[in-house]
């Protein structure tokens, strides 16, 4: 039943931005779009207009003073996430925010502990987890399918690199795309890292070397519990969009492959083949945005833990600078609490 | 661009009515729920509250009356449809219609004469042939991969038969659950069929066979440009809804297979497996009853022919009264023009 | 453990004798390779010394009176398979018999009576039996892993039709290619068909129709258990060698697939592909070869009835010759009984 | 044309010393089992019994005096191999090797110096380079189907660890069994390995642990290509024989999967299923040993370099000697020269 409806202020009119819109308006009947924000005021215009928002403004902090406003969602640049993070938690505002919450692990824990202190609401935005694949991956290992977890590996590579200015300014792959699988690894094996060997090279384009970043990696963990991960990134792949995951214990493995628009197999005189994958990262997880909206909105709703919190993203980002350093130094890195 | 946006009034708010009140409320832009008519008005008040419809009547009558209403969808019980889209036309609607418009050629006719004369549009509900899936295998026919097609094979499958009270008022398996793979055969094919050779047995369930019905059946059928198709029926499939497809031609050939919920195998002591397709039809073609719908709502405000008509509609119930009597006669029955 | 080893003569060295002789020689270590005969001698000399026969003629009836040959194998030319087998049942030696054994019932039941006189033992070289795909499919019917069999669907296309002047005395298609399938039918069902319907055109090559036969065609099999089965044949498929089969039940369905030289997949710019299944028979069957003529060689040395009797070479062809009348007349044919 | 037959003496007629004999004796036509020794001078009976070699001795150095003997297959225990190839060397005997040659690379250098100043031909027993799915994917990269290669994934588990016994004199996994994938690295990806970075754990039995080994492990391989490498070991898997592999580079990516006994996949209440994949090495490799033997005989008879030489066993060697070294120190290790 739905006994009430949860209003929510959208701060970032963007590409994600307006797909969260969408969701809120249209997929998610307990949830309302109250109001948008962008610093461009025709982009917050035009996603309120699109999508029945009956307010549209150019500067957060009067979305936030909105008393209409319950809940927002933050999808503004990554550089102002802390910021307005902490505004809104100040605010009273439930919060769910797209990852990272900081780039910096100083101002992500000053941040935690503004939404601590304020008692609101962290969601942080790492839609893979609600992925049927993933999940489905994940029941394997809760339902006891695959035994005691022994191995974990993650493939996550991107159709194409990003623009060289956005690079620049992401903090590193580590911390940009493969936080994302450093969280997957997290909720997958229900434990924590404690060491992190990566190796990195400049293989898809120079200029992404140029621009003091890498384009392939393959991340090591060890977990507490033993079991050994790796990941495998790149930046590029020719047959677009590749996310999968094999989980392999005692009693078994559970492995996920991408998936396709439709089923179709064409054999002809040269082959058997079926059309790519779903390429983009939108199209492919359209249904994982849509649930982890829906539970944030539950969340808020109805009390308890969001099914991602804020020490979640302090995780990953931890694990990503581990990462990192590891690659630079090429050495196994301690991390000395993921989750403290 | 959303220029405008059609109100459409829903009669029959049971299963698959909620299904499309649910779609024209929420996920189809240009389209908005103007009312519901259902012989229970209870049931027509709390469809209309849940999608947020502003009338609610229980005589379709007082629906088709309201100026408001621009066009109507048509989900009553099979024996009202033909008198429903008589109504609806006279009253200047435009109509989508459940399959099938009547189980009788006659009263067919005589409806399909009445849509004409109204000059409204006319839209058979057969949603697979905007299933992704089925749309692939013909393209592989359009983009010429499979080359000059030679041979069609179907197969569809139920999870579980239907309640022996419906079974007894269907018309019959030909008439009630091959008729969408009659349609599907056109589609695919573009060619109409000349020849049906039915044979059908009660393997299921005797109930259904005291019932006067069968409940599996095979199906072949000539087509005019020389295609020899195939239609594997089943009331019941152990392992859920099976709908698949195979087209073979001098090039090659295109099969498609069932949806999953997941993409997860998992190999244990015992096999490699994965759970069992999508099992219900609602969950299986929820993709296939948006896009029907949105084109129905395209058609009417941007004018065209509907992607399935009336006649469409007809030809498919000339072929499964030609299987029936097949299957009961044990011989070819030619079809005289399943599109006249 | 070999306790003696069966010699045996090859009647008939052409491609498939050789494949025989292959391994009679080499895999099957309970058999020898005593002899050779083929109408041309040179022929019979060169499979000789490839595989170490002692013996090589050109008269077969010079090898049916070495008393070191207890058992022959008949490659030769079809037209003369019965005259053949008679001889050699008269003298005495067990045969293995390639199909069919006759174009006739008449001369084919000639033939049985006189090996059944002479008491000898006579299989029949339908390979497919003893294919690992098969097998298992058949099995999944034995151990009820499919429940109670409703409905079975065989696909056998040829990646290529035959020479035209092979076709005009090959007896038409149904009796020399879908002969396969239908001892394949007999074999997975195990019951006896009554009723039979073939539709069949030619799509592939018109030559074919010059030359009296067709190349498409779909057989409906009705089975005396209640079993409804299909066969879908092509004497040309442009991805190579289709054999597959799918068999469905009350209690679920177990399906083949083609075989293929290598499991790699490659996902490049424009699909997701491998290379084609195995096209050639001898490449696809090897190892049902080897098994069925060691299941023959276990037969004569332990005793016992062969896997694959004469009555089974009757039964394809009486339904070969029913199939063949249905697509003439177009109407279901009776099978009085395939296996008297 | 078979010119002529080159005679073979295996050294060691233990489990895969019978499997070499009987390639040579019935599956390899260029080849002939001259003579079998074994220390136990009952198994080297029994072995030249069953496979019809005429000599059988329990001392290898009377096989290696005798002149019919051209070259020898050593399948001995492993601590015997390096001076089993040094005498066969000094014997003028062309040798085919089963890896490793030795433990240690001393021992390694100096038997390959006298296989050197021999002057005969020196084979390893890599056989996975031989088989259909490594070779099409080496082809893949050879035929720039991926593009430049950036990464090389292996996965490699064995059905269930060998006894403890084994373990204790086994060399450690990364030299027992990783150095098998150590060779199928260098051979896919056509370069040589610069820097190994192991972790290895105790999951499967800590019996293993005791023993002083360990039993699941990941290696990462840094190429002097740029190529990054990844190994998947266990010495155990619930379902089988798992062996995969994946390479991804510029254009695409190539994938190979495990191998099965039948095609059939099975549908049913509880799942979607196929039996598990082909569990022992010896039957999932059957073709890859018959033509690994096969090319040393072509080589032999021909002339020309073996497709595995002594300094590709060295090679491996080196790399699983820097794996063991980079587990027990948790660090990178630089690998001086793995091919010098």
């Amino acid at each position: 039943m739905i006994d009430r409806v949860l209003n929510v202020g959208l701060i970032g009119a963007g590409r994600i931005g307006r797909l969260h819109a969408q969701h809120l308006a249209r997929r998610i009947p307990r949830a309302r779009l109250a109001a948008v924000a962008d610093v461009v005021l025709a982009s917050a215009m035009a996603c309120a207009s699109e999508y029945s928002a009956p307010n549209a403004v150019d500067d957060y902090r009067r979305l936030l003073e909105d008393p209409a406003v319950e809940a927002v969602v933050v999808c503004s640049a990554t550089d102002t996430h802390s910021q307005i993070v902490a505004d809104a938690a100040a605010a009273g505002k439930h919060v769910f925010c797209e990852k990272p919450i900081d780039l910096t692990l100083e101002r992500t824990d000053a941040t935690l502990a503004g939404v601590h202190q304020a008692g609101v609401t962290l969601q942080i935005g790492f839609n893979r987890r609600f992925d049927a694949n993933y999940r489905r991956a994940r029941a394997a290992i809760t339902n006891a399918e695959v035994g005691t977890v022994w191995r974990l590996h993650i493939v996550s590579r991107d159709p194409s690199p990003p623009p060289i200015e956005y690079i620049r300014t992401s903090g590193g792959m580590f911390v940009d795309m493969t936080i994302h699988d450093f969280d997957m690894a997290r909720f997958l094996i229900g434990a924590e890292v404690e060491e992190v060997f990566a190796t990195a090279r400049v293989m898809v384009d120079s200029a992404i070397g140029t621009a003091g970043d890498v384009d392939t990696a393959v991340t090591v963990l060890r977990f507490a519990n033993g079991v050994i991960g790796t990941i495998d990134n790149s930046r590029s792949a020719a047959y677009g969009y590749d996310q999968r995951v094999e989980i392999f214990g005692s009693g078994g493995m559970v492995a996920t492959s991408n998936n396709y628009e439709s089923t179709a197999v064409i054999s002809d005189r040269d082959s058997v083949h079926r059309d790519l994958p779903l390429n983009f990262f939108m199209q492919r997880y359209t249904d994982s945005y849509i649930a982890e909206m829906s539970a944030f909105v539950d969340c808020v709703l109805d009390g308890g833990t969001p099914p991602v919190t804020g020490e979640d993203g302090r995780a990953a980002l931890v694990l990503g600078l581990a990462a990192q350093r590891s690659a630079r130094e090429n050495r196994p890195v301690r991390v000395l609490s993921s989750n403290a």
